[in-house]
């Protein structure tokens, strides 16, 4: 297949089925496949991702003229599948002829019952409690820093359970900043670039005392929270001070099965987070529980002491406290909680914005306590997963499951 | 008012009405005020943010106890008003007595026919084109940089037009992130954290060329892209490359008023956005255009050239191709266009999640061009107005504008 022309990205799209047909109206083109499926794609659809030069930038692949300079209605002057089984469309008023690849072709036809959404999560969703995980998902570090499909691994495993660890690695100054950037680039927040957990004599954040934390996720007083944090134990010498992880979906998913009322007070009635300090004042306002429109679970934003009071009519007020408190009783329950020591040489990896983590209070006299941290938003996860599942993955991350098989 | 309480923020609350009378239920405090007005607040509201150490740690000022250590039913078992206007709280099964600030209490209250929001927009939103605005707003950049009242009067244009220009600045190394981080904390992305735009000869993105490039936003590809982009140009000896920049809200404006139909689809429609390179993989699905649940404008997502082919129904890429080239012509519409050479000194701060960015071509051979950009969240610029308020501003930001007076 030498004269297959390229596509514009950077995928490798299998050739699963051939075009047995092409026909054009006014406005589409439909192909019909091999297998007798049938797909129609609009024609400035294709005219606009049309492969070659003067459409597509063939360095960045990017497309690099004005959409305003195709005419308002596109002409195809002649059409035509070639024995390599690539799909020839000769534009009228216009010397393009566009070659495009049949397997991006196909990657890209949207198919009767299969949903409208080219961006698939990346890996299944796995809720858990403590009944089907006592420990968080680990890997032996160096191999998983040394070997990219163990990398990849520990990746997705981060997107399947919203937790995974790696265990054993150096005590190396610069180390956690030098694992994050392998996996994307970092999130700096006013709390540094790298942060860390110890007690500070001024803290301006209870995580920089000694007291227990209450299961929370970190700076729901931004817009959009960060999306991973990164945990790396340095020095633990203390006693007490246990992480504590619950995944909050699984705790939106009981509240919708038992407690619906709590549930949709949950999704709909919006609080204010703040954060307080006399350097910062963040605030944003959000309900605890974010669906995506298929009714999965986007986002849990649950904090108990970064939540300014409620300003709404007492009914309402009465309705939200009483959601929070039912949802913070199942934060703290041990049947829901991962517990667990941190170790030197642990790096936590977890995603904010669905697990909450907490510890219990730790002695601070007679020891010291070291975790170094990162914020890194979800993006950065997703696309490290599909650069390293072009190599080491299966299938390229953009070909969809297709319903009827292919 | 040497007895006042303090009040578990940092926010100063100016007493402008006095407690006439309190009243405790079952389950909430009602006080009435002495211009008559009535609030009311939850039990569990007022215990939470009992403004004493035992509840709110004195130096972070932010809870440090588990709200499920509070009894399920709370009891008041005295309550009284102050002859300084102070409501105290005696609760029961309890040794704590609250002490709350009459300011904080009435900035706190909810009010009939009020909006159940405590988090009001910052600034008005003025909507521009080119009637309304021929030159980005301007201030001197080095009187800015000196004086903080003139500083929040940039950072408040940024926020009410999208789009503010300091000029004169001198050229200086590392003055960009000076500057920047004066507002906030900056937002890295796979470009750095502080990029050039200039000529590169192995491009991973059109601005890394001399292209035209249209109206776009930046990042669209990020489940939330930057909500400001700041750029100094350092250096501009080239003809052509003037910048561009439209209100994206006005045009959705626009839209909503003459394009009823296509408005719908682009509030509707999710695109994929995404970006195309071998090192990395963004992708994010949202529509064009985004309202807050009030109907205002949230956000606009608009990039022609990081836009992946629909996949959807043939009636569906019809609906959102038409939608989307309508919007393209409005962003390319000069009557809604600044129009501008960027000169050297010249920072241009901007809202990239509303103003529309782009230039002419320019002649890449004769002259040199950099420009430097960094991106930052909208919370960073939100914080910094907050706290710059607080000492330069009139009313605290969290006084609201009662409706009645008070």
């Amino acid at each position: 297949m030498t004269d297959m022309p390229w596509t514009p990205d950077f995928e490798t799209y299998p050739i699963n089925a051939r075009i047995r047909d092409a026909v054009s109206s006014d406005d589409a083109i439909t192909l019909t496949w091999d297998d007798g499926l049938r797909s129609s794609y609009d024609l400035y659809l294709l005219r606009e991702n049309s492969p070659e030069p003067t459409t597509i930038h063939p360095l960045s692949r990017e497309l690099h003229m004005s959409i305003l300079d195709l005419p308002e209605a596109l002409r195809v002057e002649r059409l035509g599948v070639t024995d390599d089984g690539v799909l020839e469309v000769k534009w009228g008023h216009s010397k393009i002829t566009s070659r495009y690849h049949p397997g991006w072709l196909r990657s890209h036809a949207w198919f009767e019952d299969q949903p409208q959404t080219a961006l698939p999560a990346l890996t299944p969703y796995t809720l858990w409690d403590a009944d089907c995980l006592q420990q968080p998902p680990s890997q032996p570090g160096i191999d998983t820093l040394e070997q990219p499909p163990l990398f990849l691994t520990w990746l997705e495993t981060i997107s399947e359970y919203g937790i995974a660890r790696l265990r054993g690695l150096p005590d190396e100054d610069g180390l956690l900043e030098k694992i994050a950037s392998r996996v994307g680039t970092l999130r700096e927040s006013n709390f540094g670039r790298i942060y860390e957990v110890r007690i500070k004599h001024d803290p301006d954040s209870n995580a920089y005392t000694s007291v227990e934390l209450p299961q929370h996720i970190d700076l729901p007083t931004r817009e959009q929270p960060p999306g991973l944090q990164f945990l790396l134990c340095r020095v633990n010498s203390t006693s007490g001070g246990e992480g504590i992880y619950v995944d909050g979906f699984r705790i939106a998913q009981i509240l919708r099965e038992e407690h619906a009322e709590d549930f949709r007070a949950l999704c709909e009635i919006p609080w204010v987070f703040n954060s307080r300090s006399p350097d910062f004042d963040y605030r944003s306002q959000r309900p605890v529980i974010a669906l995506n429109a298929d009714g999965s679970y986007a986002e849990i934003r649950f904090n108990a002491w970064l939540r300014a009071p409620l300003k709404a009519p007492l009914e309402q007020q009465h309705r939200a406290y009483r959601a929070f408190r039912c949802f913070a009783r199942y934060a703290q329950d041990p049947a829901l909680q991962l517990s667990f020591r941190y170790e030197p040489g642990d790096l936590l990896a977890f995603d904010n914005r669905r697990i909450l983590h907490g510890r219990k209070a730790f002695s601070a006299t007679g020891g010291d306590r070291l975790l170094e941290g990162v914020y890194m938003d979800r993006d950065e996860l997703a696309s490290r997963i599909r650069i390293l599942r072009r190599t080491f993955g299966g299938q390229p991350s953009s070909v969809p499951h297709h319903p009827h098989g292919a």
